[in-house]
């Protein structure tokens, strides 16, 4: 089917208007209209080939809420009409121990990532969620809970299954008390979630400027890194602290936040961490860890979860011709919410 | 009552002989005659003042193996003859949650070091394990099993119990997929408790030199570091690294070796550590820990566990009057062993 969508044909180019195929539905696939394009850091990342040359033009886009066009022959699970999701995978090899208990996004294989990467069948390179329509896979379709706003729900694909799943992962429940670093798309989410679980939630940051944010959304405060006493006391306070930082920083000065046997899980900075001092980690038997996004099983958790608990993400709607000032915002820093497209604006007349 | 050890003056002094007081016994102490005293990197790490100034004279050493000469009136659990060991703690505060569930490493307030340190009740500077008496409350007083050679048992009171707690910690069994950092004190150890407890255990090294020493102590063989090919074919291959590496290095050569959920141990530089790149942990959910000898009752268990599987640390015999040479060895690099001295040497005449 012909599409249209915002691609980047090289690494330092703006996005513009791209029209594409998008590939005839498979036994198995689901054609969607997208309603709705979250614009995640990483989009801006990789565009600009911080990890890596990309295959231009690239659409990114990982986050996309839709409406269900047309389905296969072999699809059970959705209808046309059906409000559904489309997180950071569009498929796995389905096959190995990792696909088989629901954790795609360790594939022995390697998972295709929904934008930039080859196409397990056809070998064309996959292409985001920055456009009109997307064809996908039944088993990586994600179903929207009706009690979702439909514009707010998209960060929920990658922001909020990105802080769920080491949420989970690490037990957080009723008591558990949970530092948050950076209150950004990925921070202001691991909050929200935290506190819906049941924790006891801290922001830290370099400074209490954020304060009424944090505490609007459910934190008990702010921690100011930078606060030499008020880090000194809250020594071994935290059983997990969710590390959003995007960029390169050291651990060594949250780790003495950790109780014995606490984790501080990285999931902002995909690259180089600074020097870090062993003796925290050492003298308190505390971990660092990482944690990518989460399997499907747990995407489709993390949306019921928030449906359940009338939790979205603080967005920002924009329309489509937008995005090259967002990446110039998005840029320069963190942003308490995220950008959503607003897909209506976009039509193949583009 | 007066005794006689090894003991520096100052951070660039030799080791010299050191007449002083052992305490009068209270009610639940136990005064031991040292017989083998094992001799730890981290004491010459300590008395060079490499982790910070020192109350000098300083006598280090704990890795204790000895005899009761006599028990105040309270203690219940020895009698004059036992065989005992002293490690690395000789009080906690006894009243928190660590030292309820076993874990005095980890004291809320503190454990005293058996060297180095202010005796919680007189203030005095306790004194550790080269010297012929030591003065130690019941509660840290280990008992050593009749199976063992008292002769090679001292070093499994730090390096043994070093390396044993991350292993029961992070539940190695049979099939446990084990790579162990590092050949020296505590590598061969991390080694030798491993197979025993049925693991598959790789030694990674910088180089294959050391293969026949890995295959003897039960080692499958050595990866090289320095194998690019050989490192990607391993990756993912392992369950648990115990990384016993004494100085600063880059975990990130060896994290993408772990497999979904894995851990690489900390246990042999308490320092900085390089830059690494958070890449491996996120795509795979790793970890890197830090772990600190183990509490009482656990050190009990491994002297118990190399008793019943005959474990015994390699071990040179040294007299107490060489352990000026034995520093200088050990401060070149890596040994496969520990130094041992036999304190029968050493008498109140010297």
């Amino acid at each position: 089917m012909k599409t249209v969508g915002y691609a980047a044909y090289s690494s330092d180019a703006k996005m513009v208007p791209y029209h594409f195929e998008r590939r005839a539905l498979r036994a198995n696939d689901v054609s969607i209209e997208i309603l709705f394009s979250g614009v995640c850091h990483s989009d801006l990342h990789t565009v600009n080939g911080d990890w890596g040359p990309q295959p231009y033009p690239l659409v990114p886009g990982h986050e996309i809420i839709g409406r269900v066009l047309e389905v296969g022959p072999d699809v059970t699970q959705y209808k046309p009409g059906d409000h559904v999701g489309v997180g950071c995978m569009v498929d796995s090899c389905q096959e190995c121990d990792q696909c088989h208990h629901h954790e795609e996004q360790y594939c022995r294989h390697g998972m295709t990532p929904t934008y930039g990467a080859p196409d397990r069948i056809d070998g064309e390179t996959t292409q985001g969620g920055y456009s009109k329509h997307i064809v996908v896979r039944e088993e990586f379709v994600l179903r929207v809970p009706e009690a979702l706003d439909l514009s707010k729900a998209a960060p929920i694909l990658c922001a909020g299954i990105t802080t769920f799943s080491p949420l989970r992962t690490w037990n957080v429940g009723k008591g558990s008390r949970v530092g948050v670093i950076g209150l950004g798309g990925l921070g202001h989410m691991a909050v929200k979630l935290a506190v819906a679980m049941g924790a006891d939630v801290t922001v830290l940051s370099r400074s209490s400027k954020k304060e009424e944010e944090a505490k609007a959304i459910g934190a008990q405060g702010i921690l100011a890194s930078t606060d030499e006493d008020a880090m000194a006391k809250a020594a071994s306070s935290l059983d997990l602290i969710i590390d959003t930082v995007p960029v390169k920083h050291d651990v060594t000065v949250y780790a003495p936040l950790l109780d014995v046997n606490g984790t501080l899980v990285i999931v902002g900075q995909v690259g180089p961490m600074n020097e870090f001092i062993s003796a925290p980690l050492i003298m308190g038997r505390r971990r660092v860890a990482g944690s990518l996004i989460g399997g499907i099983k747990e995407t489709q958790e993390v949306l019921d979860f928030c449906a359940e608990h009338n939790i979205h993400p603080i967005c920002e709607t924009i329309r489509p011709d937008q995005i090259n000032d967002a990446f110039a915002v998005m840029a320069k820093g963190d942003i308490a919410h995220r950008y959503v497209m607003d897909m209506s604006a976009l039509s193949l007349d583009n």
